[in-house]
């Protein structure tokens, strides 16, 4: 899969079809029930006149196929009784989706079939809608009425009025005032009214409810209803849209939870976004909060490693990539108003979901460029006043290294104890990575697909991390609320041709005790762009401090040689995901320790000393796992107790091994000797290489520095 | 890896780009000196009339880039001193490499600079060969002396005769005479003469001193060289080419060590049969054996599974796929003598590596067609009468199921005991796999990438493959030399539209103990296409039975129920491969046996019912391995106590599992009931559906049988 993606990236922009048509487009007559919201007829005209473009041509097949899927089953509207899963709630859901297929089939093709399909289902729905009462599994506190939450209601209005708005101009007027007073006024009063507690929540699922609501305000000339949408349901400011903008989203369009879950909110925002811009422009909803929504979509592309993998942190499935449908707004939105739209072509390529709306109009005039990834600092919190995300990359492309140093909010139920934690990728793959959720997303078998005990037992704990662990204790004692009352702070950042680095403190996660973290690119002659990663712990008593590193490839070196455990295995601990680990094998003391790996085409060795000595454990998950939900996934665990310690290690990308022509290249560390010293301060580290070359680094640990200017100094000896 | 390659195979036929230039070829002028082996003045026309061809425009670029890189170091013939991997040695290697790489393109383009560079390696040897003794590091039975070992030198002497052959016509009577008599007389004498011993063994590394020393009898005119190749040093036919050809290939084109070696075989082979056909067409070579050549070629190809990788049978390095560059010479010399040269086009785009020879002259008349992988029986041994490989699949290209049973020959020092294992394939990954080799290829760090001490404690051991184990013994008690004296036989084969089976027996790997292993593809109403999988032992006394399965995904649902070791875990055995497994947890004693895995894109269930009771282990590799050597992979494996046991697996494809739309059907097995008797030598197999379906199967389990037309019956009940 990731070599598919990476494939896809470099052949996209070649193989591209412009369409070259007339670009002249019809000016659309004055219809008050012409489409108003996402896809007009002058959208419409334009899709239809550049069919021949892939990304055009590829939307339009599925909406064809999946029409033709759907006008092969009879049409049904069973009486709700199902929750999630169940033969009412995946009928109800076949049916808005279906209807909003075939409506944006009509509004394109005029193809009378699909208007006649997607009518039945509206008018289906306006004669059942008003006799419904609350969902009999409707056991939460927010039920819907077709489906057990209110949740999927909300997302049905988003369908559907999308769905009524592409047909009304062909509705006649009985028909239209059938489904207005029998499907979408009882809906929205049950959403906006009925359940103003969550309509008026500040939650990603919320604004599924105020998009859903804006945009039937729009359609069917209600200014009430998108001002509640906007504003909330007392018109105050606080609650609705703009609120929720302001609490869910960075000014740097970061989403607490991750990036798994920032590109579901998205989804939500960016229709209403886009609706607000067609009906509204004067609101200029595109440049709030410093155009916000616009780099919340671009900050999520960001968010992904060059294969398309979303970086996995908090609740993440990690098979989530750009090619995720829920981009399919997204992208054209940010393609339609950026200044290098030609980026967002391939962008739109990769993901090959693109919805068509009118934000496509004036791709033919685009080239393909390739995507961009850039060394970013993304502050967290609603103002930007709660840490980051450090993202430090060697090339824009697949090229180099990748290193992500986490220092923002928890992410709420979804956050994991990963304050100061990194994830570091070569060529796109993940090298020193994160378990992601423990789950099987949609495997009915492992716990319906939800989250299986595992994940609180070990994804989310801190060992599960590649991050400092102290006394074999979570960060925060594993309390999301107290958790989620903190974050790390940036002592610096820098992003220049010489050097990509960052830096962050933590002296909250464990009462009394100091931590930072310092990860920088640089790069030395002879040995190329390594990453240096340093931990520091300070404390006024001694603690057990382990730092993990959960690796993926294949160890082809160790050093100190450790031989592995023959005929036992033991596990390491007792709780906090300590009791999920099989100890392998366990060095004697030492201050330099060196472990190389091969993943793809490339060497990966991770050099590490310490200002004090320390052991390395080898370890593997899979204990106290009687049902086999965990992935059995190797780490090796630096180990010492001290009060203070800092550990300093090199991660360099070396060599070339191309099992093709089977021939290797490179594959030994070029670093011989690796010495960290601090003295008022300053951390002093000595990097010898094969070739008898020497480098001194210093870094300056100091918790206040310059931001934009710390003391970080290279040379060669 | 995987993914690219099925990637590449639907879309190169849609992106190749077919050069339509002028058909005429220019009749080449009689000139004693023009080039006689497999590329011609008139192949070197029609290739560069073609550049535009994406196979030729891939490889003369991959010419050009060579030759770009190799001056830009100054040329070096150094004093041999090092064996393989040293500087003498790879500094050679490059000179034979890069003089044919050189000459080649001055063939091509009439570049004089090319010319000069092939010249001067040519000339630099000649000065250098006639005062070499053999090499210092030549300890072996057949020292070299440019190299270590014959085998070196052999290879050598096929690049330069070849790299002379191209630029012969460009020397002047000088230079000709200081190159025949200063490097290829004595070259040709002191590996057909002064090596002898190993210039007329049967045995691959041979096949190399026979290309070279056939085609320099070409060149140089000197019929007696092509005869001494052709039919041995003492021209007796006891040795030689063909007699090779006799010995080392079946009948079928299969090479008894395995694919993986079958493809390094495959090279000089091919080389001297395109020089033969150059040069004396009238021996036919091409029909030789029934045509076994161009056989072995198709089979080579047929003996990956649709993803492109090699079945990793016997000492494999798993990575080897039809992108290998052996294949460079074989794919151009199918293509040009097969009937439907069309299907060999896509293949040749998927090895990448085409070798540019007079064989690609028609390549801009041919379409390309999706290459068709079949269900073969292919016959082992020089008379194809030691066993074979069956080959069953459901689908030819990528959208089904494969099975694969061994029972052909052991495979010489390469060999693993694995006579009547299985391997299994669903949608061109691997689901029950082989180990393959324990190795790290050319990573020095392990083992100098040699094999490693664990390929013959654990990879070649009878438990590390997916056949029966008798009393935690190997078969043939683990003796190379006894196991090669012995194969399977068949039982019965069928390639019908509605069933595609394979049967056969071995009753020597264990003393006393009949074995018969069944596998066949059925499709059966509602459940598809499933393969029912048998394995039968018979015996006197009663033996402790391990029937494992080395499954790759992630297993999902498990029956029954195990619960696995939380606190510790234990090694399964002591010796023959068990030592290297963990006890990961067992099932009670139980009738049927159900396990579910995920792998890519779908579902996988291997449900299980035995004649008599049995326990489910769960294994994992790594115990007894202090250096870290070996991969952590899972097994289940199915054991009891008997005299006679007949376990029968239903292998199960089912269901849809897309994590892009986040979509999944079909998750759960449609197998609900699975039940076995024995009577009267017939196996009646009944299988429930949870749709409540029944199907009765009946397999006669005599060792003799009508081969085409076994007793097989399927019934719906």
């Amino acid at each position: 899969m990731k070599k598919l993606l990476i494939h896809i990236t470099m052949a996209f922009c070649g193989l591209m079809l412009l369409a070259c048509a007339n670009q002249e487009e019809t000016e659309a007559t004055v219809n008050t029930h012409a489409p108003k919201l996402l896809l007009t007829q002058n959208g419409a005209d334009f899709i239809m006149a550049h069919q021949d473009n892939v990304l055009i041509e590829k939307s339009l097949g599925k909406l064809r196929t999946a029409f033709n899927t759907a006008v092969e089953k009879p049409l049904e509207f069973p009486q709700p009784l199902d929750a999630g899963g169940g033969y009412s709630h995946e009928t109800h859901k076949a049916n808005y989706q279906n209807a909003l297929t075939a409506a944006t089939l009509y509004l394109l093709e005029s193809d009378t079939s699909a208007l006649a399909y997607a009518k039945e289902i509206l008018i289906g729905y306006a004669a059942m809608y008003p006799n419904l009462s609350t969902h009999p599994e409707g056991k939460t506190q927010a039920p819907g009425k077709l489906f057990w939450q209110i949740l999927n209601e909300e997302v049905s209005l988003v369908y559907l009025i999308q769905a009524f708005d592409a047909i009304n101009s062909a509705l006649s007027e009985n028909e239209r005032a059938t489904i207005i007073t029998g499907l979408f006024e009882p809906m929205v009063s049950f959403i906006k009214d009925e359940s103003a507690s969550t309509f008026n929540k500040i939650h990603n699922h919320a604004m599924w409810g105020v998009a859903g609501v804006g945009m039937a305000g729009y359609v069917l000339d209600h200014p009430e209803w998108v001002d509640a949408a906007l504003n909330g349901g007392d018109k105050s400011g606080n609650s609705g849209y703009f609120k929720q903008i302001d609490q869910l989203f960075s000014p740097d369009g970061y989403y607490s939870e991750g990036p798994y879950y920032q590109r579901y909110a998205l989804m939500p925002l960016v229709i209403l976004a886009q609706a607000i811009e067609a009906n509204q422009p004067e609101i200029k909803v595109l440049e709030y909060k410093d155009g916000v929504i616009l780099k919340t979509i671009e900050t999520t592309v960001q968010l992904s490693a060059c294969n398309g993998y979303f970086f996995p942190l908090n609740d993440a499935v990690k098979a989530k990539s750009i090619e995720t449908p829920e981009l399919g707004y997204a992208l054209p939105l940010v393609f339609d108003h950026s200044e290098n739209p030609d980026l967002w072509v391939e962008v739109m390529k990769q993901n090959g979901n693109v919805v068509l709306t009118d934000a496509l109009v004036g791709l033919h005039k685009k080239k393909c460029e390739p995507f961009k990834r850039n060394t970013l600092y993304i502050k967290d919190g609603p103002k930007g006043e709660s840490g980051a995300l450090a993202i430090l990359r060697s090339d824009p492309f697949c090229g180099g290294t990748t290193a992500l140093l986490k220092f923002g909010t928890h992410g709420m139920g979804h956050g994991h104890f990963d304050q100061l934690g990194i994830l570091w990728y070569g060529h796109g793959n993940e090298i020193l990575a994160d378990y992601g959720a423990a789950r099987y997303h949609n495997i009915p078998q492992k716990f319906g697909g939800r989250y299986l005990p595992e994940n609180d037992t070990w994804a989310n704990q801190t060992i599960a991390h590649n991050t400092l662990v102290v006394d074999e204790n979570n960060q925060y004692g594993g309390d999301d609320d107290l958790a989620d009352q903190h974050h790390g702070d940036g002592i610096y950042f820098i992003n220049s041709d010489s050097i990509k680095a960052a830096a962050a403190k933590n002296n909250t996660a464990y009462p009394g005790i100091n931590l930072q973290r310092h990860v920088a690119l640089v790069t030395l002659e002879g040995l190329g762009a390594v990453t240096i990663d340093i931990t520091t712990a300070n404390s006024e008593q001694s603690h057990q401090l382990d730092l993990p590193f959960h690796y993926k490839g294949d160890i082809v070196f160790r050093k100190p040689a450790v031989q592995m455990e023959a005929n036992q295995l033991t596990v390491l601990g007792k709780e906090n995901g300590y009791q999920h680990l099989w100890l392998r094998g366990a060095s004697e003391t030492t201050k330099l320790a060196q472990s190389t790996l091969v993943n793809g085409n490339s060497f990966y060795t991770i050099s590490t000393t310490a200002t004090q000595p320390f052991k390395v454990l080898w370890a593997q998950t899979g204990a106290n796992d009687p049902e086999a939900n965990l992935l059995h996934q190797e780490a090796l665990i630096y180990r010492s107790k001290e009060k203070s310690q800092t550990w300093v290690s090199v991660l360099e990308p070396h060599g070339d091994y191309n099992t093709i022509h089977e021939k290797t290249s490179g594959a030994a560390t070029q670093i011989s000797g690796l010495t960290a010293e601090e003295n008022n301060g300053v951390l002093t580290l000595k990097i010898t290489t094969v070739s008898s070359q020497e480098f001194q680094l210093e870094f300056e640990l100091s918790e206040n520095q310059n931001f934009n200017n710390p003391h970080i100094s290279i040379s060669k000896v």
